[in-house]
């Protein structure tokens, strides 16, 4: 536990990471902060999600270790997990990799070519779920 | 339009902020970046959330700039769209803001004390909007 928080292992937050489509990435663009959404897969172990050529994305990832972070939220309840993974990330150019892209569906929400192609490779990977203690958790 | 992308207004951007709950806080911890969520509220033209005193959180926006982000995305039509505001973020120990936030009914959706409140001021804020040239745009 974590303030309020259960700690997930390793595997847990793989799993989820595995399950979501919708994350977030960390990057530095201009010495500033800044995060945006990606629709991704996890392939080979790998977050793989599709960006623009030559785009600031595409630049900013290029070599650079990143933030990749994916949760899911009910404030209803206030229920929801996180999971953070932090890794270096690379432009890919591997045709095997397009291949899976390619097989898992992945095709960027919005409309325009986004053919390239970038990794993360979680070298830390955490997860944190809301448990609260007025609620039975099932666990 | 930025490939694919409807850019937003500051000020559409100010409103989709103003409507979220939960938001995600990017920062930097021991070198290596992070992404954690937080409900928040917007105040004062701030972004306010709680956290606990001497967390790892409160060491890390103290008086750093960081990164802010809150999206929406519907998976089944691929529309969405999200906002990123970038300034300096600060541990606020000012009354009149506790008692803005006990009134904005901000309350942390981990059990356990947060009595710290973060502040941070956008100083660049920006917005996405998905739009697929197959649909209405309605605008």
């Amino acid at each position: 536990m974590d303030q309020g928080l259960e700690l997930l292992t390793e595997e847990q937050a793989r799993q989820l990471l595995s399950g979501a489509e919708v994350g977030r990435v960390g990057i530095t663009l201009g010495a500033l902060p800044a995060i945006f959404p990606v629709n991704y897969r996890l392939i080979d172990g790998a977050i793989v999600f599709r960006t623009a050529t030559g785009s600031k994305m595409s630049a900013a990832t290029e070599g650079a270790v990143v933030a990749f972070e994916v949760d899911d939220y009910q404030l209803a309840d206030r229920s929801g997990w996180s999971v953070l993974a932090v890794g270096p990330a690379e432009v890919s150019d591997d045709s095997e990799l397009a291949s899976k892209v390619a097989d898992a569906g992945l095709e960027p929400f919005a409309d325009g070519p986004r053919s390239t192609i970038v990794r993360i490779v979680p070298t830390f990977l955490s997860g944190r779920r809301l448990v609260h203690r007025t609620e039975p958790t099932g666990e």
